[in-house]
């Protein structure tokens, strides 16, 4: 995959990729004006102290006089980062900052990264408890499956805010706003497809559930054992959730058994896939080869066996991009004023993205692009009036 | 003091406070360009694996990459906020918006407020320590005595970064430099005041320690009780230790007996002073009335019987303010890579917030204008330079 490398970042050299982090990506901006002594006093004493009372006298203002209903926390512990694995939450920072400095851009969000020094979920959830007052959503990323279902399970309980693990829910709300383009492209039912997902991690989970949750009734999901499924006596919790869930024939198996007579391959682990295993696959298939900057099958190979081929890079067509799913997403459950980001909401957002892109369809457009400046507020838009008539959401 | 207030405020509407207020007074803001596809490969995905494969590698890089070597958590339990007490972590959140304002305007620094749904000190200092990695260095801020104390000392043993309690040493340094600015004005040498500190909280000890750390042989402190002595019974230990450093004459009794010949009064309470304590003062006095918003005297009152007078608002002469302290504090110490916020880091700061002022030098000129853009750059240098000497702030 070194070919692959250099087409992706053979522009990128390391000066010009440290010197755009050279003393980091965020700053902090100040809204209103301290330029003279009057200033001063309506931004800090004695004016604030005004402000200061009446949140006391009623909290729900602190909603309107503060930027924490803008302001999400994008926590981790950096045990599961980008492709590098645990590096630990210091070397996590740059994500972070990126993170932050995307939902600024394209959800009009402020964010800022808490990196956290332990991996107990215990500890976690009580610094953020603790530190609730000083945000208003959570944006869980880069926390190690198995750990982070349970964590993400745990904030949810633990905060009145809307917390969600981008890995997860990010990636699979944009992989099924591209199946549905890739299904309207191939004029197919979204429902009837045959969907097998390679990865029970964070994003194969996730992925897993929002496709079941939009009805498509043959979801089959594969972990480096082969497939999961109720005969398996070596899972998780979470897989045997799964198990019970997808899979409703009862396949075993590895990748081959899985693959065959399937439409969809979706690929959220670094697996790599042999041609001769695509070629199983039912005609007028869809890959999506998400690893990254690895992709699962080389797309020029996958495109041989499949009608429709997405990757998570942006210098192949259709990519898969998170930035499509969660500036909106917070945007809308913030907007709504939403205690939790539901499965509905979710799949909104889902539908939301996929409408953006429905006049310009094509098999190498089946996603609208990560710059697309309509995405966000569509997607705030739809998530916010999914919220509203949600009482889960409240 | 209901016609001072109107004095300061009554310009002020509070329309134009809430709608200055409104939406919070502060934003993130993304310092590289994230305007098309190759600016996203560098500031995310793929570019940013390599500054985060850089930081795993060397931890020390996390302060060139990152915004964390520029970056102060401003941080309180809302127990002790401005002049209205314990008013809770959310109700506190505009002022420090506020502060974090002043950081960025001031010192160039970036600050984000962290307010805690906790006043325990071991839960407080627990969590800074897990979110460690995610900032430069702790404001602490409005937190009540005497459980200030003991959270700056925890933190400043748990955390390998500059912390400072604002209101103890903001405060204190200030109050130093303007009593610099005094002592010129009447020709008097520092060293040999007889100074009263009235008030034993955050400010009033802080004060005490710094001015006896200036040479200052005679600092007396009183708290609600009176002067606060060896023969006390009553004293906590931060109150113990005061009395062991202060009142080396051994004076008993109230304000009255400690203002008898006395050249200095720093008030730093909110106990009110009548003008015939003021009277037993020795000729040509100081008087420092920094209670906000309600001086302990009026300055025009204590103008009959002191030579100088300052407070802690902005419409009067001489306004003691912190900002003209803590961003170059912060700013300095951040600079030089200090662990510590050492004392003769303070009495440089000081030093440096007196000397910008010593050519303008008059009886209602002691201090600088907390507008005046030379003092933050001034006190940067100073404490820089302060923590390059001394092994104990690194």
């Amino acid at each position: 995959m070194t070919a692959l490398n250099d087409q992706a970042t053979g522009q990128l050299t390391d000066e010009e990729i440290f010197s755009a982090h050279e003393g980091g990506k965020l700053g902090v901006s100040v809204r209103t004006s301290l330029a003279d002594s009057r200033a001063l006093s309506i931004a800090y004493t004695p004016g604030v102290a005004q402000v200061s009372s009446a949140i006391a006298r009623d909290a729900a203002l602190v909603k309107d006089y503060t930027w924490t209903n803008r302001l999400v926390a994008v926590v981790s512990d950096g045990t599961a980062v980008l492709g590098l694995g645990d590096i630990g939450p210091r070397a996590s920072l740059p994500v972070m900052e990126g993170k932050a400095a995307l939902f600024k851009a394209f959800g009009d969000l402020d964010a800022i990264p808490l990196v956290l020094d332990t991996t107990d979920v215990d500890e976690i959830v009580e610094t953020l408890v603790r530190l609730r007052p000083s945000f208003g959503a959570v944006n869980l990323e880069d926390v190690a499956a198995p750990r982070c279902f349970e964590l993400e399970e745990r904030l949810i309980e633990a905060l009145d805010c809307p917390v969600m693990h981008d890995d997860q829910h990010g990636t699979a709300i944009v992989v099924l706003a591209a199946l549905r383009g890739a299904a309207n492209v191939l004029a197919r039912e979204l429902t009837g497809l045959r969907v097998v997902v390679s990865g029970a991690g964070a994003a194969g989970v996730a992925c897993a559930d929002i496709l079941v949750a939009a009805g498509i009734a043959d979801v089959t999901v594969l972990d480096s054992k082969g497939i999961v499924g109720s005969g398996r006596t070596d899972l998780n919790p979470v897989k045997t959730r799964l198990a019970a869930t997808t899979n409703p024939t009862g396949r075993t198996g590895g990748l081959d058994e899985a693959l065959t007579g399937a439409d969809v391959f979706v690929g959220v682990s670094s697996a790599k896939v042999e041609e001769a295993s695509l070629a199983l696959m039912a005609p007028d298939g869809i890959v999506f080869a998400l690893s990254n900057p690895d992709p699962e099958v080389h797309p020029d190979i996958a495109r041989r066996h499949a009608a429709v081929v997405a990757t998570g890079r942006s210098d192949f067509p259709n990519q898969i991009n998170n930035v499509l799913a969660f500036p909106g997403i917070f945007a809308g459950a913030l907007n709504a004023g939403a205690r939790r980001i539901t499965q509905r909401m979710k799949l909104a957002a889902a539908d939301a993205i996929a409408s953006v892109a429905a006049d310009e369809l094509a098999a190498e457009r089946i996603v609208p692009s990560a710059l697309d400046p309509r995405v966000a507020p569509a997607v705030a838009d739809a998530v916010a009036r999914a919220a509203e008539r949600e009482p889960a959401a409240g």
